[in-house]
Parts: structure tokens; C-alpha cells; sequence
């Protein structure tokens, strides 16, 4: 298949440091390119990449000190458009501004959405072009949405199977890793580790906006002999944080879109204890990968009982659900429900009648999906 | 001729407060529907016109509180793509996002650019689609864009002839009007005021961003019987207090793209007195409707000596220049030859040979035009 990948500009593929969109990209792309694909990255400069590489920008626009891509963006866009032609599929990880150049190439088209949905400013351009098919992380995800959008689907990320090693001791301390902000409630993680007698590690960058919460909210808490702040840390750090941890907390206070460190966790055997929002319920496999909790004191319970967890089954379960491979496979089967709609005579061919009949008309997915366990391919 | 006028959504056509583009964007609507052409307004539904207006969202975004307009823009760019074909000509005044949905259709388009153009961010969209035919406000404007644009012209904005009143009475103080800004140098309209020894009245609004500057270095200065705040004052305020003044102060620090209120303090007979910056040297006409200065020194003495200029000459003058009669035959000028490209047979007939060979090759103008004098029609 003739696939090309449009990435985010603000970081390269995949990024040097932070940046979830374009290290699933990466990931996505190198799967492709594995399974005999000719992929086509549109991309900054600095990326790396076994696809065709197909530079917008030199380097990665936040590093770069761009503020607004839009016009970068826009410009890449038009890039895609003149070469479309040349594509079985286009795959979109950029938000909004694809949608009205590719309107009548929307057979096409797949836009894969990565942020969070409930910012209503955003909300007029999905309702005025209902017919662009649109990927969500997660199904919760989808919850803000107009009605009138095109899901095909939910499809969890995946990182490469070998790209972390499992680890099978288990570890002393609990992980709290990523920003330091107030929806990621890090008072939280500290509350939790004091009232458990744990140790808790936290490795998080602070951002100028959260430079404030940081002093006059989490400073205080620090002076325990529990709680290490150990700040922002590479990825090479990373793998032996998360590796080492009895268990990563993610006490998050927010729609969280997915949440892609607790798979890095699951990667290594580290199993998760998490609260109830966003994505997690669907992330985390309730007693297998983790625990998914609603109150400090469940909590407290939780991490004083995650060290019972097999961590050779919290590996297991990411091999089965979250690797690379897996979010590919996904994808390459919604590449082909989108070929095989241009082309009946393949449809008859090779898909059964329910799926013929949805591919067929394409109807727009206004419920989401209830069932339980892993991200299901709806529509 | 069938013209299409594109708003930006921040506030209604036009404003009923602040509003620069959107104000300009009125005057021109208005002014081509009384001179017979037939226009049809793409904005915000709260906006009044003689044109037929095509509602894009229910009122002005800024005050209904959306933050990000993309997606909003987006949607209107796309109602006006679709019915694009029942139009002679399509006239943006939105910055950028309609480049690569209306690469096609160039030949009928004309974007004017409102803002500044010295932010590197935006600069990648104008140098993707060097054809769009573009007018400026100022040629100061220009300066910094990238040489391979297509301008077709610089036009003045203007008002119309008989919204402001004439006031043959020279008055006794200096006038500030706008923001107070570190850019806008209300400082220096006060150090002039003090040392020239007459009194000066700032009518200014102070956003959020602005309230640290105002404190700190503005409010200080304040405490003086010739300077009087008179914070932010209406529209129907604005004209008294521009037109009883014995000037206008416009000591400006950064590359101000027109300025509106100096052709307002001109249409009621009020000279101006400001600063060799942006637009300034083309706007003020140095010794009939103002002083162009450099600085303190100069400034004082030409507050002084600005009551011996002829405010009926400067009312002529505005006249003569700035009314959106003179704008709109200007923008119909610029219509004219894009239809005439269009349209080879109408260019022998109506069209002398230089222009008919401009217009065929509308070849892209690096060179900004030296002339001194009114905006010309370059190109």
C-alpha cells in the first residue's frame, strides 16, 4: 500500500525529547515500512526514518522557536495535496487544518486525533466536514464530540515490542513521571505515598506556566524523607525509572486522551495504579496490568497490594494490546476498509456482509462504543 | 461586479467596539454597494450591512469568548469556496488560511493584509503561494516579507466622508487615543505635553496583558495638573474628543501598519504629530495635515507651532485621500485588472498597453515603491 504519514511539525519523528504525537508517528511509520508498506513521511528535517522522508521544515518548530505553525503546517499540507496522487491513503496526525483542502479526497483520508476533544473552539470544523474519517486514542475521548462525525474506529498506541526491557523484580518505590501540573495531580501521588509508607520518585519537567503550582503547591510537600524529586529526565533515565518502580502512579485529574507512559510502564512489567478518567479505565486491565481507583484511600489499598501482580503478566497483556505491530494492524485494516469502499468488487471479494454494508455507507458513529475491555474497531 | 468580501469573525462588520480591519471592512462594503456593485458580506451574524451577509457564526468571537478562531475560519473559507463560482471576485481580509484552499482560484482572488507582517512565523505561507495576489496597507508594511510575493498594490484605508464632523476651531490641548502600550509610547506623548507646557488628554483602554506597564511606568507620570486619564471612551466620545483637540499625538515605537486614528483626527480638521514609524511618513502629509518628528525636541516644537496649521487644509486633505470613496475606487481599480486578465479582449479595448502588459504577466513586485506622496498603485 502507498501510504503517506503527515506528522506534527512542532517536533521531528521521532522527537529528541518530549512530543507523545510524533513518537507515535515514528513508531507507526517504522511498523509500516516493516510490514512491506511504501510509507511516505511528511515531516520536519531533523526526523529519522526508514520511509521516504518528505521535509517541510529543517527542524522541529518548537526548538526552533516558532510559536505559530499554522502557516508551516498550511504550507505542508499544500506539499501532501500536490502529491496526492500518489497515495492509496493519507494519514493525518495533525488537528483541523487538513480538513476543507482534502474534502474531495476524503475516500482517501484518515485523520487520527490526538488531543484532547473538549475545547469547544475547535468543534465548528468537525461539524461542518462530517464526511473526514476520524480515529480517536480512546473511546472517553470521544465524548465532547458533535454527533455528526465519522469514527472508524479507536485505536490504542503501541511502541515497538523490544523497545523497553521487562523487568521481572519487583521494585521499592512508586514512579510518578511526566509534568509537574495541576491536572496531573502530583499532591495527589505524594499524599498516597506518605499515607502508604512508600517511597515515591518523582521525574517531571516544569513548565514555565506551572513554574507558580510548582512552588506554592508541591515545594511544600517535598520535605519527607518518602518523596525524591529527581526533575526532568532523559530517555535513557526513563527506561530504569519505570523499570525499577513496584508501580507507576497516575492520579490524573483529567480527560486524559490516552496517557502513554502507562504503557511504557506495562512495557517494562511495571504495573499501574490510576484513577478513573480519561482513557484508563480502557487502558488499564483492572487486576492484571494494574489498578484503576477513585479515592486516596483505594489508593493507599491499591499500592500497598500491587507488589502481588504478576509483572510477567503485566508484560504479557502489553504485548497482547499495546505493542507497535498491533496499533499497525489496526490501522493497515481501516487503510483497507477505505480501499476496499472506492472498490466493491474487492469488498465482495475479500469482507463479510456486516462490514461490507458499514464500508459501504460510511455512516456517521454517534454512540460510542460501551463495551468493555480492549479498544474495539467500531463502525 | 459580484464581490465577495471575507471578515474576520473576532468582532461584527462592523465592531461595536474596537475593531480596525473590521471597521475598514465595512466602510468598503458599504461604499461598493452604494456605488452598485453587488456584494455579498461573509461574516459574523451580528453585523449590519447594505450588502447580502452570509453568517458564518452568530456573533463576533471575541466577545462570544472563543479564543482560537481556526476552526471558525476554516468554515467560513469553506462557504465561500463552495459558492465561490458566483463571483467575480473574492476579497480576503483574513491573514492566511485561505492560501491553499483558493490556490486554484487566484485569478479571482485578493487578500488584504491588515496586520503586521514582521513575524517570522507567518512568512512560510506567503513565500508557498507566491501567486496570490496581495495589497498591502502601508509599503513600510511590506518590508519585511519575502521578495517572491505578488502585491498588486498598496491602498490607503478610508472612512467615510461625512461620519466625522468638521471642526474649524483650533483646540487647547493634545489628544492620546488607543492603548496604553509599551509600543504605543504614552510616555513620550506625556514628556511632550510636559515640556511644551500644554495640557494632554489620554483616552486609552489598558487590556490585561498592558496593566504592569500602566502601574509601573505610566501611572507614576500622571500626577501632573496638565495630564489628564480619561481611560477608555465610545465612539461617539471619540469624536469630540479627536476634534476639539489642538492635535493628535502619535508618538508611536513600532512599524504601525496604517493607523486608523490619525486619518480619523484628520477628517475633523485635527492635525497630527507623530513619529517617523510604519506607516507615519505616508499617512501624514509634513507641514499640511501634520509634523513628522524624531524626536522629543522636535515634537515640542512642533506641538507648538501645530495651531498655525490650516485645519480646513488638513479636512481637505483627508478628503482628497483618505475617504472610502477613494478607497473602494481603488480596490474596484485592482478588481478591474483582475478581471481583465481574465479576459484578454476587455484589456485591448479598456486598457492602455502598460497596464494590459502588467496585468497579463501580473509578475510579482519585490521592489517596494519609493514614491513619495499618496499610496500609489504599484505593479
Amino acid at each position: 500500500m502507498r501510504i503517506a504519514q503527515v506528522a506534527p511539525l512542532a517536533e521531528s519523528v521521532p522527537p529528541n525529547l518530549y512530543g507523545g504525537t510524533e513518537r507515535v508517528v515514528s513508531w507507526l511509520t517504522e511498523e509500516l515500512v516493516a510490514q512491506g508498506h511504501h510509507v511516505t513521511l511528511f515531516a520536519s528535517g531533523d526526523s529519522k526514518t526508514s520511509a521516504e522522508l518528505v521535509v517541510s521544515v529543517p527542524e522541529g518548530l518548537r526548538l526552533a522557536g516558532v510559536r505559530d505553525h499554522t502557516a508551516n503546517i498550511l504550507v505542508m499540507l499544500e506539499q501532501v495535496h500536490r502529491r496526492a496522487h500518489e497515495f492509496d491513503i493519507i494519514h493525518f496526525h495533525v488537528d483541523l487544518l487538513q480538513f476543507p483542502l482534502f474534502q474531495d479526497l476524503v475516500h482517501k483520508c484518515v485523520t487520527t486525533l490526538h488531543g484532547r476533544l473538549d475545547l469547544p473552539d475547535f468543534h465548528p470544523i468537525y461539524g461542518a466536514f462530517p464526511a473526514m474519517p476520524l480515529i480517536s486514542i480512546s473511546d472517553n475521548q470521544r465524548k465532547p464530540m458533535p454527533p455528526s462525525v465519522h469514527w472508524m474506529a479507536t485505536i490504542d498506541h503501541g511502541l515497538p515490542a523490544d523497545l523497553y526491557t521487562f523487568n521481572p523484580k519487583v521494585g521499592h518505590y512508586l514512579a510518578f513521571l511526566g509534568r509537574i501540573a495541576p491536572e496531573k495531580r502530583p499532591d495527589r501521588a505524594i499524599e498516597i505515598a506518605k499515607r502508604a509508607g512508600i517511597p515515591l520518585k518523582i521525574a517531571a519537567k516544569i513548565d514555565p506556566v506551572d513554574r507558580e503550582y510548582f512552588t506554592h503547591v508541591i515545594e511544600p510537600l517535598l520535605d519527607d524523607p518518602l518523596i525524591e524529586f529527581m526533575g526532568e529526565i532523559s530517555d535513557q533515565e526513563k527506561s530504569k525509572f519505570l523499570g525499577n518502580a513496584l508501580a507507576l502512579l497516575f492520579p490524573i485529574d483529567w480527560p486524559e486522551p490516552f496517557g502513554l507512559v502507562m504503557i511504557e510502564a506495562m512495557a517494562m512489567g511495571t504495573p499501574v495504579v490510576a484513577w478513573r478518567k480519561g482513557s484508563v479505565p480502557k487502558i488499564v486491565d483492572e487486576g492484571v496490568t494494574g489498578f484503576i481507583v477513585d479515592s486516596v484511600e483505594a489508593a493507599v489499598h491499591a499500592v500497598r497490594n500491587v507488589g502481588n501482580l504478576s509483572r510477567l503478566q503485566v508484560r504479557q497483556q502489553f504485548e497482547t494490546r499495546f505493542t507497535a505491530s498491533t496499533m499497525a494492524q489496526r490501522y493497515v485494516t481501516i487503510y483497507e476498509r477505505l480501499l476496499a469502499a472506492r472498490n466493491p468488487k474487492r469488498i465482495a471479494k475479500e469482507m463479510p456482509i456486516a462490514d461490507r454494508l458499514s464500508t459501504l455507507v460510511t455512516p456517521p458513529l454517534s454512540v460510542i462504543s460501551k463495551k468493555p475491555g480492549p479498544a474495539s474497531l467500531d463502525a
